[in-house]
């Protein structure tokens, strides 16, 4: 088993991956990217990501240098090479490498990469007691729906909550409107209700997030898409994270205060339950 | 003379540079960087563009892994090995290569880049009859003093120019106040008075910009930095842009609208003829 990457259309050790430093990646976060898990050498919901991909891809004009049947290719080859029981497969898409300038490259191809390493595993205890967040007023760009590498304020907001002892920092707005954590959507539960903010051009459309929507309905309850306020947030009964890597995380407290009676809700493990079904099927 | 690099302490064509898919530039966009140009051989404006790099790498908590004078010692071997005359030094600093993880990684240095390519020059023609700008809305985050790479939200404003015909894009909020282009400020000329936007978050404090308010005042001009609206901008004597590679441009349109009598005006000149003189002396 080994780290391997995917670049200029050969696999390599991870190690030896390299890009130019003419990469527009690199000189002006001008890419998109997915993160995918494979389960048992199985990636899950594998056409909701490439959909989402080729989405990013339409958001900022970047031409996908391969169609969904290649990059499926590229992903189960990689799998096998790796060899990891699960494997997080990171896909990134740059507009490719040129002498520095802003506006859109001629002829210049796309740059397309892949990683795969073992995805690492939440420490039961986590998954057990829940975590805590913090928010952090939402300072991003307008257009957060898009997949994009321009991640910095994500990283900032997250190395903040890592500070403050917390596993994630959730984005508000000045006027208390709840978006999304810097890597996860966020769900509240009240009075057996599920509700989620909506998806507006400043969230993420998570492909975990339409899932657990749909495991909600399943488990009998009922969802709402709707604004959520931090008034809602903080009075919630249960909240809990959702994510590719991390799937369903209970939060036990934000900001420091206590989410409903303290620990992972009843309604969050019933629907976490539905999904863990759904991976294994 | 030819484009050259310097990359993991050193210089190699630019052709042959490369950073690892995992360095956090690429990634994540966390990253910032300086764009110097040198005249022959002379580097202009080094302390004050060095001091930037130093404040961006600090608003981001960035250590940078080589101090001013270090620095300035690759500066100047790059541009004696590359033999511009007039050279375009592009200088990247980002979180180094670690595997991908929002938060800062722990004992991972710093990556240090820097290339060194001839110092395009805006035409003679252009210059002389200056330059149409189009307005797009300002969606980028609330951090743009700090000069990081992640640009996405540059690059497909700065296409949209070139689209339209025209040479820049200049950031303006739903509210009709100007910020500044996006790879330049921006000034306006009203009554012999040279305005130009505040040094808020919202705005790159430009090494360039602040050379013009010098030369402004100079020249016997009352400068202001003072909020800038769209229709103020419309209504101008006269419109410039500022920036290190174009220096000062006329602009003679904003969005298809004349601006004063339709040419480079008196004011600009006159002040930009100081810059020359600065750049000279």
């Amino acid at each position: 088993m080994s780290d391997l990457a995917y670049v200029e259309g050969k696999f390599v050790p991870l190690a030896e991956a390299k890009v130019s430093v003419e990469d527009r990646g690199f000189l002006f976060a001008d890419g998109v990217y997915e993160v995918i898990v494979a389960y048992n050498g199985c990636p899950f919901k594998l056409p909701e990501h490439l959909a989402r991909l080729q989405r990013s891809a339409a958001a900022i004009r970047l031409p996908l240098p391969k169609d969904a049947n290649q990059i499926q290719r590229i992903i189960q080859e990689g799998i096998r090479q790796s060899g990891f029981q699960n494997t997080k497969i990171y896909l990134q898409i740059t507009r490719g490498a040129a002498p520095r300038s802003h506006p859109f490259p001629a002829d210049v191809k796309s740059n397309f990469i892949a990683t795969f390493r073992a995805k690492g595993e939440v420490p039961q205890e986590t998954r057990k007691e829940g975590v805590s967040v913090i928010t952090t007023e939402d300072i991003r760009w307008a257009k957060c729906y898009i997949k994009s590498v321009a991640l910095l304020p994500n990283v900032l907001a997250n190395q903040k909550a890592v500070e403050a002892g917390a596993f994630e920092a959730v984005f508000v707005t000045s006027k208390g409107v709840v978006h999304e954590g810097t890597t996860s959507n966020i769900f509240v539960v009240k009075n057996e209700k599920v509700l989620t903010p909506p998806r507006t051009e400043k969230i993420l459309h998570g492909v975990t997030r339409e899932a657990l929507l749909q495991c909600a309905r399943d488990a009998g309850y009922e969802t709402f898409e709707h604004t959520v306020t931090i008034e809602e947030l903080l009075q919630a009964d249960e909240v809990f994270l959702t994510g590719t890597t991390i799937e369903v995380l209970g939060v036990v407290k934000v900001d420091g205060k206590t989410i409903g009676v303290g620990g992972v809700g009843p309604v969050t493990k019933q629907i976490y339950a539905r999904f863990r079904q759904l991976i294994e099927s």
